[in-house]
């Protein structure tokens, strides 16, 4: 089996490798009737787009995309939405190396051994160039969610040890931060620190947290296909992420369950919850309040220092990674972040259609 | 939909309330020819048991498991294995005033909005007794790891702030500690702790931690269905989970490239990596060192303390919880982990199956 | 992998042997709210129970369904129903014989290849006893059709070469028929045509015809989850099926376009079709009017005249098998075809609710 | 839900309409190493391209397909391999009419009724020239089974009432047939027949039978997901299919047990059957003989002659159809037949691959 297909009602299925021909996905599920057009979806795509700033690959690459399929007259029709990629920059020169050794923290070790070779022109399959798949199907899983009230916004949370202070961060700030961080104070601070790293020839990591907003209550399919078990997936199948929490996450181990549960209250004939411990989910299904999740990203991999490894002849030997790296991901992840959670969120909100009779009674009604 | 199944060539289908009749599952896509039996499952089951030490609800269940189906002369047949453990105690009576309102922390208030109404007996659908499901589902999927030579190994690392010390943990402790905690100092101190909490009428969480030995290379299925992507999945959709991370999991964030990436070497003609910063997990697959993750369980959401609520007529109240709860349900959830984790293992295996060509060939051969 | 799970949104999880414990089915994704009991169940169960009529096996069950989860003072409550029937009568010995040979038309052979070995009695999970849980799941899909005004209607259009006229035939008469055929001059020379193959100690075939009133315009997914692709292979699993058509169906490869397209026309102001040689399904789609299906059964493969086969010890043997079988199938898979066909429906109007935006915007707005 | 992602192993994702800017598919879950180019899978293609006879569609298309990821220096990766055909003969101005009446026999009326309105250039998605993706999907597919010495032929059996003789077919000739017919006496007098019809501004039907030699004994997976159930499903999602039989199929309702039942027999050792009523397939498992099944290919819904139908504004009308159509779609479909049969085999052998503990035990041993 390959995994290359994600969801069960809105169902995305990627294809494309770093140096192939280009990066694509096939949308299947996507309901008749939404406005749809390339402009859309390359916002999306811009906000990932490598070369924004200094902080990022020097790879050129406009990451056009076009729609092949799904859409007429800029409505989508209900059948598949193809969409493509094609990459211009293909120096696979540069890679020619990496072809007879393991890169330290990279899939080339586990690729060579489960499929017998592997295309390592900049990491082929397994390069953060596929989220681009990924990215694209977000931005029209998103326009569905827009249509039902929904937001999806996720920012960078920490670079290193460098973190927001919440009481400073102003959401609408996070564009003007060449790291999507909304605590600008933090992020000027967060650039220095890269820097220095990059003076070092080395990488950093962070963490992305990610928002939603206008859920309705009770998204989820217990006890397997639980809203956060599913968005746990989604989000720690995107590369370099290594863990992800919800609500007060790994810290409610911490804490006690007279202050880790939620009171509910009515305020002016509005349920509400004094606090959001549980960031949204209770039993699995989305309890009306924001959904808050957070997800660690590793350093970049790819550092230009020297390292030790081993070669296909079986040395152990010492390298120097050539080519055109990050040496963050994070920034360029959050709107990936946002894609995973959106293109899940849609198919639990379709999922959901079916929990109660006297709703479907009504549906077929008309 | 309903999200009681799990797994793609390794399935379970879940079923039973915390009040019902009883709880049970049927296992699809077991090999034929697996020796299997009711006192197999049994040992797994007994971990999960309640009453087992005074830390547990005092409900009396022999959770006594009978295999319907799918076995013959105690080898499995490759059809489905069905097995139930009935309920014995279902003193229903004790639940009847949360009919009325919705607890804190738990499920009620979710599943009311998404069903229109909820079997509220002891929880229902939402209580932790439907577990037994997955731990008899588990035994079954253990038995097939051992036969491949690999083991899925947790304990609790941690008991609120009190964690296991590395250097003094011994993993054959770990049945020792009423927590299967391996270090049996911290676990006199978590002793400590939380019969203090006890007596406060309050609750605590802790963090699990699972070892997975001799997994072969190459195994997941990227990019979506990655094998950290599919235990995310599998370990946060049980009850109470708030995280998860694989290897340095949220440390990672923090560290540099330099640090993190583990560097491969060869130790007498054996590849091996000098740190295990990724959890065993590269790319999305398995890189045969040990696979670790952690995963956070917050304080049980059912105290004795008094807590602020709503009820069903839409007013503010104050409630006292009443029936038989655990102060904490981090040790009966070692087991849980253990067997979601077998389970997701053995079907990412059989998964990778078909990734090389040649062996395919081979396969067919025969 | 193993098939025993069907379905996307609406699925079943069947399990159980001829002569195990009990056959078995979990239903995941009823939804809340409909009125369901085991007498309901066990209406669609006695009809295709044993012993009816002297045309079926003497065997003697009561098919006792019991519902062990799933409903809350006889409401679904979404999650899942687990019903089980268990055998009464396991006259194991009877089948000790069969462990040896692989009998003509069965199972036998295949299983003992494919799993390496079987439980022989009564055929295993290979027997037609598999169907109580089709039956069973199918009465609850009947029950929510019920609700959405369509009904499920099957009858025997022929036995051997004995076929209903159609001027004759009442549908109301079919239960009045040992075959469940509407025409009971056609079910009279029937019974006189299974007699005389009775004496011969051989077994008979025939056809099953199937209509459902009341579908919706537009449930199928193209390109291939099309209603008829998915029909048909619900009817196909049906053991001793080895055909399907859809309205005129074989008829349609010896037609014209001219004769075989269906006009549109308007009359009263409703949209109609002259003539229904589609089977109700367009383009995958139905079209709103009955859809019509046929499956062909073949002759009960055991029969009591001698045969030839071979056994496992590779010899060529002469072979008389024993046991209770019924002489003919047919009239007992009625209602196994009408549980298949509205399982179906259930899982394929599900999945329709989210082929349009304005519609999915709608059902969230509540 | 969208329908077009097909098989659980062997996964294929269509995407296109006929008058959009090409027709592709995305392959997910084609082991690593198999040997493949462009140019094998153009064979497949070109033998539905339109345009080879007279007797299809004057449509001029070159049909060439791209592989744009999957493959590196001719050999797949493991990974999704893309392949999309671009359009070129979009004539949109014949379809102007099309937008405001339903044509008989065509999915407009079903498409507009789901989708609340469509894309009816050419019949959009709905159109036959999805089934490029298929065949292109196919020819992988049939690369793999030849690797594993599988082999699926198919061949027109009928067209109108003509039908091949047995006795007279020599299966290399069916490439010297227009149709496809291995009896070149009978494809002549098809080719009358069909002359004949094409005169009176009318079109034709047929049956396609496909072969399936080679299949290892056990693959299909009971109960649900046998073998007949999957190709059932696989060979009816093609559009104008309207039935399937396998083996004696229809025939054999009408028939004994005596006679429809195979015997075996080991001759030379080796175990065989005396016939094959079963076409190849005994309880939902292959039987080792030859697969053989049959489909029923309704006539073209476009034909020329002038129709009564309904419009729009709900009016009744006349209409003669504009564009190019064929006068019979059967020997383009023999292909396509032959492409959905292959990839379903393949899914099928590679989820029969867990049926044994021995053989995965070994398979991991490597």
């Amino acid at each position: 089996m390959s995994g290359s297909i994600y969801g069960n009602l809105f169902r995305i299925s990627s294809w494309g490798e770093s140096h192939g021909k280009g990066i694509g996905v096939v949308v299947d599920g996507c309901p008749a009737g939404l406005s749809i057009d390339e402009a859309i979806i390359q916002t999306f795509l811009d906000r990932r787009k490598p070369g924004q700033t200094k902080y990022s690959t020097p790879r050129v690459e406009s990451d056009k995309v076009e729609i092949l399929s799904g859409t007429f007259e800029n409505l989508t029709t209900g059948t598949p939405i193809s969409m493509v990629v094609m990459n211009q920059s293909q120096r696979s020169s540069d890679y020619s190396d990496i072809a007879s050794y393991y890169r330290p923290g990279h899939a080339d070790y586990t690729y060579d051994e489960k499929y017998g070779f592997r295309d390592y022109r900049g990491g082929g399959r397994s390069s953060g160039r596929e989220t681009i798949a990924r990215v694209a199907a977000g931005a029209i899983a998103s326009s569905i969610l827009k249509e039902l009230g929904i937001s999806v916004f996720a920012y960078t949370k920490s670079i290193g040890n460098i973190t927001i202070n919440e009481s400073k961060a102003n959401l609408d700030d996070r564009m003007k931060s060449p790291f999507y961080m909304p605590d600008l104070e933090a992020s000027l601070k967060a650039e220095d620190f890269l820097q220095e790293q990059m003076l070092k020839k080395d990488s950093v990591g962070g963490i992305i947290e990610c928002i939603v907003t206008g859920m309705p209550v009770g998204v989820g399919e217990p006890n397997f296909d639980k809203l956060d078990a599913n968005l746990a997936k989604a989000v720690m199948s995107i590369g370099s992420v290594k863990g992800i929490e919800f609500g007060s996450g790994f810290e409610s181990a911490n804490s006690t369950g007279s202050i880790n549960n939620d009171n509910f209250r009515y305020v002016n004939g509005i349920l509400t919850k004094d606090t959001n411990h549980s960031g949204g989910i209770l039993g699995g299904l989305s309890d009306g309040s924001d959904i808050v999740l957070r997800a660690a990203i590793k350093p970049t991999p790819s550092i230009a220092s020297t390292q030790e490894t081993v070669n296909k002849d079986n040395e152990n030997i010492s390298i120097n990674i050539k080519g055109r790296h990050d040496p963050i991901i994070v920034p360029r992840a959050v709107v990936v972040v946002e894609s995973m959670v959106a293109i899940t969120l849609v198919d639990m909100l379709f999922m959901s259609m079916t929990s109660r009779m006297d709703n479907v009674k009504e549906f077929f009604k008309k």
